[in-house]
């Protein structure tokens, strides 16, 4: 039942198949007024986009998103904005193992558990190419965000056995991140990364890692009590992306190993606004945003497409087994970034607009300053 | 904006603050003809209470549920159902403290921050004291679940240092996990746990910690593509509690340090069902149901509430220091328990319903014969 | 599934059936800051209660709504408000006929095809009862709108065959229409009415009528495409509500017969701004208000509850014939009047916070500075 | 805020302008297994297509939809589909009189107060093109109602003082509506509204009208108390239609007239069925179907576009006057009749799976069977 959407007052709704047609996107809420072309949805969609290095997937897909809707004289018109990514590469290919076969680690035999039949071709819609849709309406949300003087930047910290040193996550800008293929803005540790890659493929392999995405500039106050707080939203967003296995923000599972003493972030008064000291809170104290740069983090697990033979059954019952041919990314973190950053763009939208609606008018007023 | 509800089919909408006059939540979307009394409701709420053993806080909450509607002659009868619980204890107490100063760790500042005032007696509408509501509409997923053969059982699995050893989420019994006090089938480790969380009572300290929680009976099909993934929503509604700060399915977070050849699960038949040979995902592959155990684990902070002296600010925008007096948990894990349960249990029953309205006849008809 | 809440960012979401414990009512999302009590809500739920006069059931209700949570200190918090009413009436009655037989023109008969079975006394979920929630909420909702110099008036203008002459909707005043017990601001008509239905209820029988609901002070700009148009927001709420058979706007259904050069409103400048010279449009365009006052229509049939002998079915199948006993409206216009409002206040009060949180910038200032 | 989507389980959400690249629509949660194609597609929109006929506007718009997801080997998949219009004629007209000046009638001036500007070629996203998404979408639903043996046929009822004659609304057949190119199954009425358009026509003006849209094969039980009533819900789509003024159910406006003892409709068995011998209450009681044919009206204004000069105002705040040039429907009905057919089929697929979710078992095989 109608689980294409995310959001509710930036609501983001998708469709699209891996070898269908092409994929669509409607962002429905965007205020007017925000100046938007195509040429403002094709930087994040070219980070995504496979076949952009050495260390993701060599299929070409030069995805050009087209705005059917939504926008006149380059500016938003408050109204609903469709885009529409055709897909270029539908040739017949041979899919017949695909078709008969379940894929270990994939949707395969979940799909044709719930609807009787799916359409196998590159996994259908359950297949990652349906996150274009999520980047270009990240990449929306992010103009939107800008006004106010918001900023997200993801990246790679670890692949494998090799953990990145990020020393203050709200420092990272998208140059250091652009600026590797792995999108580690630890160059060391990258260079590491980009060789463990590399060493994966040769063995008909793949690798899992982390991924960490810091929101800065985003004023105190965002997220609802009690269902609908910012924790949770994004939580949402990052966990309904394909591959990711788990979500954490500020210090997440090390908590458990920490006494009250040690984990509460002291405030105090800098500049006259209240500030805490440290950020283990991630950001959001009540899943409200206390201010300090929002920190999450999500595990993604290694690509479960494998040219290596692997154990599985076939629609028919049997027990047999299956090599997945084609290009497959032998690493998912450097395509993740630019994703996992707009599920945490969407999020920060939709609760900007959501509490605008209902804040007191200081508060308004406090937060449509930043940006200027 | 509207951010107290969670679910779509099973709907549930909750109101009320720590020391206001009570909480209240109102259940959307129940089928109807489920036996249903406050009987029902009390076990879950009682473990979920207050006072309830020596490792939790002393305060005495005697929590009698009334359901107000939706109920008629010992059953559901598929309209709305509304339950309320009275908030016996408003004595005027003493919140000057709370009032003006800031609790490192809490959502005084934050709430301050967005609404521009606040009901700051015992944290309000921030207070855990909500989950109440939570734990009410929990336990009437829990019955309906159970006409499906479907059962949720949580446990702790660390606190602090010690980690528990749980060999089959699958086979921990609802019995075993409150066989002790921290409700921790490893009896070796509970014994540490208790030992510890005395030691931090003491030490005017608190504990943080894991809990897992396992979903089994659980039919292949469950979840809907692709946001409203069944991990995603799981993730929402166990992120939407207080004190969560990171969660994980399957293999979670430790996927980052594997091979695609470790991670995935192969598929064999088992007596004419695809059956996965291991459960590293959780029992979710797409985010859709696998008929795998269900098993997902969240991280709890160590209570933020600490009689220690600590630094923060006040409204007035000056540094001090705070105790916080009062009954604190000096650990949320034995309390999180039920809590997160209700969140697996509520998640299931909305994507049960919103499946079954969706649903090919063949795949209905299997659904509903697993109860039986 | 889940159809008990209407509003997205102010939301209502109601529980609870005629003769069970009582009734609850969540509003989610009333901005933070608006002062509130139990006495605001009082004159309200007094206007629709039943046997406030001798055109109305004699049936004795005395309703009084606590205020559960969402107001601290005489304020709204921001958070979620409950409102409970507890049902004091709850004896044991004879409810044999109405168990067994269909009454006509009621839901029993659908409410057990849909459900299996039904809560029977009073008619359970399908009372008008369940409407004093609403009011309740669309008090909060009033009291809301006042902020912003918006105003809500509904009245009789039909009764049988008796019409009301009311030249200018927008003038009609909560004292014209309150001064007469039918709350027909037309005093010849208004006596006419009254004999009327005193004749229908010695006649055993009842009569149907129109009510008109006018909003003053609405801004331009309210309402979104396309499917949220005000309009079919505002209709949506109406037709809600138990006997409603219509609703139309402005000219409603007269503009059947019309030429459009007779239909079209023509716009002019007066005092700098735009203004519509006539009405028939009912102060909306395109979905959207335009500034000049709503205006909307509802018609309410007669009640079907008869003491009257009339053929009906029960539940075994069987031809029978049923008289209603009890107390009944001879005319339901009286009590509608304020429930009609109120789905008004609501839809008014949604779309003010829904269009406030995405309004540019000078579109907001304009609408703060009007209640000022 | 997020106001271009419609339904909950059967969700339809919409895109674009009348002169913009094109119009996008996305069918959320229909179920698998449907056989479907653009061919099914075709009928409902060449029906709404302007230049059909010489009592419509003579513009070309040769409307082609792409079906970009969701469908796969002819069937749909369970998952969204998204369908394309491209708009072929985006030519650079003389826009300059509707640029700065506001039609009498339409949306320009609200869409300007509430957005601050507007894409203004062709009344943009205000325009009726957008109704082709609802055929689209509501052809889907078409699709899937009828393997439940339910039919939906709208039908022109009045056009100015010219009335048809329906003796029953359930035994209209779509080939006596598409008999004439007015669309009213009583051909001699028919043949008057004709003659009626031309001479409007000829006289550079419009005329307004009643459509009636039945749905036979509807099962008992349908619709959710209480705010989405299928009554409501029905009435929130029709509502949501440009040009349409109000809104009615089975004796409608009507029962203001009427007494209790003349309105009600008596139950009595016929072949083991519950079953009302008449039908004054348009198929719903208590807003549920009760397995009466469902009726509904609505009432359409005059088209607002008259080559007739009308005074009006500009955007500098000058009273001027403007003739709107362009070859608009000289009444709107005739294309009213599928648009309005679709609001009524999408509220009833979005009901039927609404409740397939929720209902007890012998319900659903009740209406499972009932297509068979």
């Amino acid at each position: 039942m109608a689980g294409n959407s995310i959001g509710q007052a930036f609501r983001v709704t998708t469709a699209g198949e891996s070898h269908g047609r092409g994929n669509v996107v409607i962002i429905d809420g965007c205020p007017p007024g925000i100046e938007l072309s195509e040429e403002d949805l094709i930087p994040d969609m070219e980070r995504r986009r496979p076949g952009q290095s050495k260390v993701v997937t060599q299929r070409k897909e030069p995805d050009m998103p087209r705005i059917m809707s939504g926008v006149f004289e380059g500016r938003t018109t408050g109204t609903s904005i469709a885009i529409v990514v055709e897909n270029t590469d539908q040739r017949s290919r041979d899919y017949t193992e695909i078709m008969e076969k379940y894929r270990p680690g994939h949707a395969d035999y979940t799909y044709d558990a719930k609807y009787g039949f799916r359409d196998y071709r590159g996994g259908g819609r359950s297949s990652a190419r349906e996150t274009l849709s999520r980047v270009a309406a990240g990449a929306i949300a992010r103009k939107m965000l800008r006004g106010y003087g918001i900023e997200v930047v993801g990246y790679v910290t670890r692949i494998g056995h090799i953990h990145a040193d990020i020393p203050d996550p709200a420092s990272v800008t998208m140059d250091q991140v652009e600026s590797n293929i792995v999108r580690c803005p630890d160059q060391g540790a990258a260079e590491k990364m980009i060789e463990l890659i590399h060493a994966m493929r040769k063995d008909q392999d793949s690798i899992g890692g982390v991924a960490e995405i810091c929101a800065t500039g985003v004023p105190p106050g965002l997220g609802e009590p009690v269902f609908d707080k910012l924790k949770a939203d994004i939580a949402h967003g990052i966990m309904s992306i394909p591959a990711v296995t788990g979500f954490e923000y500020g210090a997440g599972f090390e908590v458990a190993g920490w006494r009250g003493s040690e984990n509460n972030d002291l405030f105090e008064m800098i500049d006259g606004e209240v500030v805490a000291k440290s950020n283990r809170h991630g950001g959001m104290l009540g899943g409200i945003s206390s201010g300090s740069p929002i920190v999450v983090r999500a595990s993604i697990k290694p690509t479960s497409s494998l040219s290596k033979e692997q154990e599985t059954v076939n629609k028919a019952g049997e027990n047999t087994t299956i090599r997945t041919k084609g290009r497959h990314d032998p690493c998912l973190l450097p395509r993740f970034v630019p994703v996992g950053e707009c599920a945490v763009l969407v999020a920060l939208a939709d609760h900007l607009l959501r509490w605008r609606g209902q804040a007191p008018e200081q508060y308004r007023k406090y937060v449509e300053s930043r940006g200027k």
